[in-house]
Order: structure tokens, then sequence, then C-alpha cells
């Protein structure tokens, strides 16, 4: 029987060329901003943080830069930012670029209106586990790559280094005001990250299709971003100057971040946690790469039928397979993709993961990021775990 | 090239049985709400209201009924119900029952938060064009049919009597702040209103996928709610009783209300408002069904690939019919589905409207209800859409 929660109040503005509605929008949730960019400089060297900041001028609109986002965003960031945006008197936090900034900004919000430390309002691992008093500061969205689906959810991905935890959390109140999604922004994502944040946002797709939480709403889009990923992605990291072909991705990016709204990622988002925890120069989608075909083979013999229609989705000709193995044609339609995107050559061990690590990050991925687990199709022990992780390695 | 605005804020809680989470949820927005009901008495005589009343008091919530709304609801009842709300200092709206009484409940909470008369707000035909100083009172909706779609959307019809208009009108304010759909309370439905208001979901669907307006997120819903209405709408009025069928069509309705928040209805709900602005004692989903062969048949050659895909997900076998029939197909199944759920005895004449209406009609339609003719996917001027009442009167 149908029985869910649907809930999505951000307000997307979608569309390349989008971006200039900045400059006259009227649902500008502020007067005065903290704008969230990565380290990397990118932003800068590409023209977009001038650029944003010369739309919010015109929309009457200050803003003061935070710039020491790392690619896996860190706690320090956060107390800092919030410092920040305290002192500056920011009454909204823009996060500009991938989700590292956009992800940052969702938590320096929260911060920036509340007491203590971040971590005291984590639900797991060594969080204190408290309520935050007040709502998040307003957030906008202006994501340039198109792949964490964070402009459409809630969730804030922080690390907390000395302790190896990266853990997701979210409230009501972090979910974005605005999103500006123009894919005309991730014409200058470079083949590799491409691939890797386009993995990202399928695996957010798929994982939501196979999710205990997902409904009707987040089904169809996440059917649809799968099929849109897995026609356009390896396309894009061909040529990555095809606008149409980006649109399309950036898309599939924030159809599968609603589906992190309406249903939820499952234990291999878990599982990618613990690794990049311990090994932050992982970029998040190469790790989910990594883990994924045993993750998924693993799953297959419990939701055969969902692992049947991903497998459609992803264009599978499945007249041709036998009915008994028609459920593992997507873990092969996952190895094609993988190879069609050029990251079939990821390994653990370029990364500096040792074999003797994976039951500390099977355990670490249980501690963390465990309510991701009871919402997988079927219940995942420690072992289980560990020998997923031991395959993924070999 | 995609692009669009994604926005539906509401939180719909969904699922047979889920009433009850009217006791407990921590989403209700006041302490006392103003509980807006129809004047027919079936929400009394089902229960329905004392359980509302009952569930509320366990959340520590007051409520005061308003008990006047008619089926095409009108604005002295607006009027009547903001004064009642402003002096009992009710701090929310609950509306409870069909369309009607959740849509007066979307009226009656912007005019108990603002000065004037609901009329001085409406941007079309004799109304005000004044923007309202405040936002709406937060508004809950309990549908009791599956039809109108008006819990997961921002839009209530009202009908000024005296100048024979009824215009669709909303703001972001006036979206509900929470929606439980209990498919359960639909199991009263007699089958006749039952197929009346379950067309007036159909066509929701229909016309979001056809609208200008129309995005990917609405396109897959309407498809879905076109294809559950097809399904399991002839087998409900034919047996009120199977709740598993009854949940299909409670998704359906608010599927197409989601569509009808990210894309938009066309000209057709124009022209019914037109008709029953006049003939009050026809409801909404008849007035739909009364004119719809001739509209979608005239609207067939402007969209035919779009028509293709409706009858496509009607259930129609498409190899069988010649490429160029293709597009019509989708009138004929229309018409079989009217059969099919007990409508095609449906008659203008019947409701007392007389042939030398049609110009007078037309003309409000495009008065009242002009801005969906702008969404509609070719131009339509008064001469054709005359026509098209003509067809339908004949």
């Amino acid at each position: 029987m149908i029985n869910f929660l649907f809930h999505m109040p951000t307000r997307i503005i979608f569309g390349p060329g989008k971006l200039k509605e900045l400059g006259t929008t009227t649902y500008l949730p502020g007067k005065k901003a903290l704008l969230v960019i990565s380290a990397g400089g990118s932003m800068v060297t590409h023209g977009y943080m001038q650029l944003v900041q010369t739309l919010l001028a015109q929309n009457d609109a200050e803003s003061v830069v935070f710039d020491k986002i790392q690619a896996n965003p860190v706690l320090e960031h956060v107390t800092e930012g919030a410092a920040l945006a305290r002192e500056e008197r920011c009454d909204f936090i823009i996060g500009l670029g991938g989700g590292s900034s956009i992800d940052s900004a969702k938590a320096i919000a929260l911060m920036a209106n509340n007491p203590g430390n971040y971590w005291d309002y984590m639900p797991s691992g060594t969080g204190g586990r408290q309520v935050p008093p007040k709502p998040a500061l307003p957030v906008v969205a202006i994501p340039t790559t198109a792949g964490t689906g964070t402009e459409a959810d809630p969730w804030t991905v922080i690390t907390r280094e000395q302790t190896k935890e990266k853990i997701g959390w979210g409230n009501d109140s972090t979910y974005p005001a605005l999103s500006i999604v123009d894919p005309r922004l991730t014409l200058t994502v470079p083949p590799r990250v491409t691939a890797m944040t386009g993995m990202d946002a399928f695996f957010h797709a798929v994982e939501a299709y196979l999710s205990h939480a997902r409904q009707p709403t987040s089904d169809l889009l996440a059917q649809q971003s799968v099929s849109l990923i897995t026609s356009f992605l390896p396309q894009v990291v061909q040529d990555g100057s095809r606008i149409e072909a980006r649109t399309m991705l950036s898309w599939a990016s924030t159809a599968a971040g609603v589906c992190e709204s309406l249903s939820s990622c499952i234990s291999h988002h878990s599982m990618e946690h613990a690794l990049s925890a311990y090994h932050p120069e992982i970029p998040h989608g190469a790790g989910l790469v990594m883990i994924s075909v045993p993750y998924f083979r693993y799953l297959t013999r419990y939701v055969p039928d969902r692992m049947v229609d991903l497998a459609y989705f992803m264009g599978v000709e499945m007249e041709s397979i036998p009915a008994k193995d028609q459920p593992f044609a997507f873990v092969g339609a996952l190895e094609k993709l993988i190879h069609d995107v050029g990251l079939s050559d990821l390994k653990l061990s370029d990364y500096g993961v040792h074999r003797d690590e994976m039951a500390t990050l099977a355990a670490n991925s249980m501690e963390t990021m465990g309510g991701l687990y009871n919402l997988t199709p079927t219940q995942m022990n420690l072992r289980v775990v560990t020998e997923i992780f031991e395959e993924a390695y070999s």
C-alpha cells in the first residue's frame, strides 16, 4: 500500500542562463550574504564568484566571501565560516560550487544562528545528539557541478577529522530556500570530475529506487535520472562543451537530489563516507564507484525486481537475457557505464587504502551513518560489510 | 531546452489510515483552527468532522466549525468565514472535504489576515488587482474526495455570484502548510461523485501535460496519473469499497495536484469556470467532461506527439493504428473512459444551459480566466471557443 511523506520545499530555478535571475529575483532571502566557495580557486578563475557578487549587488544585496572549503569539507571550516557570518551580520548564506561548498553553506547557516559546536547537533557517532534551538539562516544553492543534488535536499555532509567521522545531517531549515541550477556553469568542469560527480548523482537515483523510504515520485524521478545519466554522461565525458547534454545531466542530478529528499540513500553511501573519512583525498564519487560493483551485486538477490527495472532504465535489452539472470543485468550495465565514463581504472590501493583497514571502515560506516542501513533493502552485518569492502579492494 | 521553476512546498502525509497522525504530528501550524466544511452535512454524517476535532484536541489544538460551503463556493462565505476566524482568533484554517471546502479554507485564510474584500485581490475580471499586504494564515488540507488536487497546489477557486465570475487564484502563502491524504476517507464517496471528481483529476494531469508551463516532473506525474485513473476509476465507480484502488486514485489526484503547481491547467478549465459560474448547479467535474471531447479534438492537431503519449499512457495499443490517426486515439480513449465511468449521459441542456449562451460563456472564460489561454498550446480566439461550446452542446 502506498504510504509516504512528500516534502521538498526548495524553490528551484532551472535552466541554461538562469543564473542571471539572481540579479532580479524577488526570492532572495536576505540582504547580506556569506558567499561560501572552495579553497581551490576555480570559482575565481572561471569568474563565477565575481559574477555572483555583481548579480547580488544588482539585487541590492551585499556579500562577504569565505573561501576555505576543501573537497571533503571539515568541521573546522564550518565553525570558522559561522563565526565570520555572525561577525559580518550576514542574514543568509550562499553556497556556490560543488557539493562541498553548498553542504558547508548549510552547516554554516545552522551554526551562524545557533550556540555551541556543529558536532553538538550530530545525531550519531561522537555527535552530541542535541536538537538545534533555532533554524539555520536561509541558504541559497548555486551548483557548478552536476552530481550532489544538494540543491534539492536538506543534507549536509561534514567530516570531523579528529575522529574520522563523515556524517550527513539536515533538518527542515537546511533545505535551500532558493536554488539556481544553471547548466552553463558546468561547462568548465573537467572530464574526470564530470564523470565522478555524474556517478554520484547516478547512485543517488539508484539508491533512492532501492530504499525502503521510496515513494511514487522518487521512483519516477530515479528512473528518469538513471536513464539520462546512462545516455548522456559518457557523451559529456567525451565532449564537455555540449550544453544540451550538460543540461540533461544537471536535471538528472537535481532530480536525484529530489529523490534524496523524498526517499533516501542507502548503506552504499554509509560505506563511502567511512572511506573518505579515513582517506579524504578520495573524491566522493570515486569512492562510490570503487565500492559499487560488489555492493550492488550483493543486494541483487534481495531486490531482484527493482534491479530488473534499473537495468531496463539503463537501456539493457532484457528480452535476450534468461529471466533468472535479468536481475544481475544491472551490475553488468553499471560496470559498462563505469568503463564508458573512463573510471574503470579507479583502485582503492592507489589512494593509499590498505587491505587491513576493511573491518575498521565497515565498523565506522555503521557507527557514523547507521541510519541508512535501516533503509537498505536487507539487513547487513559487520561481516557482510567488511566482505564487500574486501571485494572492492581486490 | 529544459527550463522551469520547481516549487511545491506543502508537506503531504499520504496513506490509508494516516488521518490519525493529525493527533500527533508536530507540524500542526497553530493552536486554534477554523474548521471549514461543506453545508451538505456529509462530514458530520460520516463522523469525519467529529474525528478531526477529537484528533485536534489530542494534539492540544482547539477548533471552531464553519459549515456553510457550497459545491461551487462563493465569495460571501469567504467573507463570513474570515470574519469568524478573526472573531475567534483562529491562527490556522483547516479545509476538510472536497475541493470546495479546501479552496474556501485557503481564501478564508487569506482574508482572516488581510483587510478589505477577497475580490480586491483577484487579478482578472472585475477583481481589484491589489497585492495582499500579508500572507494567508497557514492552511491544513484534509481531502475526502480524490479529484481536485488542491491539497498539493496553491489554487483556490471562488465564485462571485453577482458578476458570474469563477476565478482561480493563489500565491505562495496559499500552498497548504500540511496536507493529510487518507484514502480511507474517500470510501464513503458515492459512485457518481467518484466518477466526476476522478475525471477532474484526470483533466488536471492531461492539461498539465499539454501546457506550455510543463516540466520534467509534471510530465512524469501526469503520465502516471493518467494511467492510474484510466485503470482504476472505472473499477472504483463499480465497487467503491476497494481501498487499494481508492488509494491509487487518491495518489493520482494528489499527483495531478502537484502537476498544477509545477505546470498548470489550460483553457479547458477556463471554459468550465464560465459554465459553472453561470450554472453553479453543474459540478466542476461534470462541466469538464461535457466540454472535453470537442475541446481536446480541437487541440489534437496542434500537439499531435503529446496526444500520442497520452493515448499510450491510457493503454491504447498504438501499433494497430495508422500513424496519421494515432494523435486522435486520445480523444477516442477519453470517450471510452467517460463511458466506462458512467458519465456519457451528461448533457448541458439537462443543467438548464441554453444554446444562445455560448458566445457569453466563451467571452466570460477569456475575461475571468484568460491567463490559462496563454499557457494553452495554441492561440484560441472568441470564435473558436464559442464553436467548442456549441459542439459540446449539440
